[in-house]
């Protein structure tokens, strides 16, 4: 999971809160996957579709596995910015790569993985229900 | 908002977990708000009431105000109770007093009051349609 | 605590982020005062003050009380603004006014106040203590 | 990662609070990495050691990478236990085994291995450091 030759597709700028630092003055653990979870809605959202409306056609993409490996803590008022890329794993699963840098810095601060099934009713289903914008956008997991 | 004469009838036991304390390794301000309304919960359910079943009558009580008096800080590992009433304030309005002491100590670390409204079909209504179990449960306040 | 006449000297604009929506679809009441703390860090950050330099010099705001008055609720997506102004309450107490609107409108989502004191190594002080470039955006409160 | 032959060494139980969960219904991805430091701490604590405590002593273990399979949500309500077992990965990285259950119940609800390295003065030294009543307490990783 290095950041070498990745062509992210959509990125989204943040600027911590002091709210989401702990103890140690560094932003808590757990809240990075608040920065990634945001960041996926904010790019579904610039596709044209979001959550509620795959919803209401019955499709809800799930998260299966979140994987982060924290590289450089946040600190109090740093702006930084969530990158992302879709990567297709199988006929059951995608994954989104997430990774975070202080703005204007290309050393990582996280480096994030988030795998995805899909379900209709409950039920996985393959992938190939989503919409088309959406998969066309999936590169493929060499 | 005194602690003087007040007859609690439900009270709920805490623990401090770290990631809700900020930079200043005291407990933030906004996850009170959290442990208020978590004690709510717990308190409705212990009523044989919950926000669920609730709803599915038609029944929303919804906060419309939330006022918090801060006395003195929690901090890491400390062990604490939340303890509960519920006023009647008017025909309309309800309040429920939350307040939060240090385990075995009388002095309070927080004097909580949330006012209440009652909503059916996203409509206010009077706050007779609550449960009699509920409406028994209310002192009036003078 | 009405919205008319209030001349707000700071705003500062905030998307919902789905994470901080709770069962019911709408904004957790507790994820409003994260907001209303937010926007004065960042305020007090605009002056030239910070948090971490006014602690340096021993000089400690805190937050004494908070009351909010819920008005309509914020949904996944909404784009929202919060306005600030500064009040001086008595020698040894000062205010937020920190007032929530959509954006573009004039009608208020959640109207809020924040008392503070000030101490220096943990005891009260008159809040003279505090920079002269803030207390000059006090207004007096009639 | 499965549950199979995992000698745990300590567990905690918890309920959820309504304010975890999201818009969907059940408990947000980002809250099980609270649930899961909460447990870290508490185990800490319950063998004598606290971070507090380490760090007055120079030696501070940080998380390198969390890695969480979800396998099915919890809810609002459910009361569920989270399963610690230490895992020794080499001279610099140690894990944290950590599994939530609904209680009483043997089928998982998410599997966690959260990776640490331990620093002193910020840079990256051997676990050795770490004191032997917690080393004691590590399996090693075949």
């Amino acid at each position: 999971m290095g950041t070498q030759n990745k062509e992210y597709i959509y990125e989204l700028e943040f600027k911590v809160r002091d709210y989401e630092c702990d103890l140690q003055g560094i932003v808590n653990n757990a809240v990075y996957q608040n920065y990634l979870e945001h960041t996926r809605h904010e790019f579904l959202r610039s596709t044209g579709n979001d959550f509620a409306q795959l919803h209401l056609q019955g499709i809800d993409p799930v998260v299966i596995k979140s994987e982060l490996e924290y590289k450089s803590p946040l600190r109090s008022g740093d702006v930084f910015v969530v990158k992302l890329l879709m990567r297709r794993l199988s006929f059951v699963k995608f994954q989104f790569i997430e990774d975070v840098y202080l703005k204007g810095n290309e050393r990582p601060v996280l480096l994030g993985a988030i795998t995805c099934a899909v379900t209709m009713g409950g039920r996985p289903v393959k992938i190939d229900v989503l919409p088309e914008a959406l998969k066309n956008l999936m590169v493929s997991a060499e």
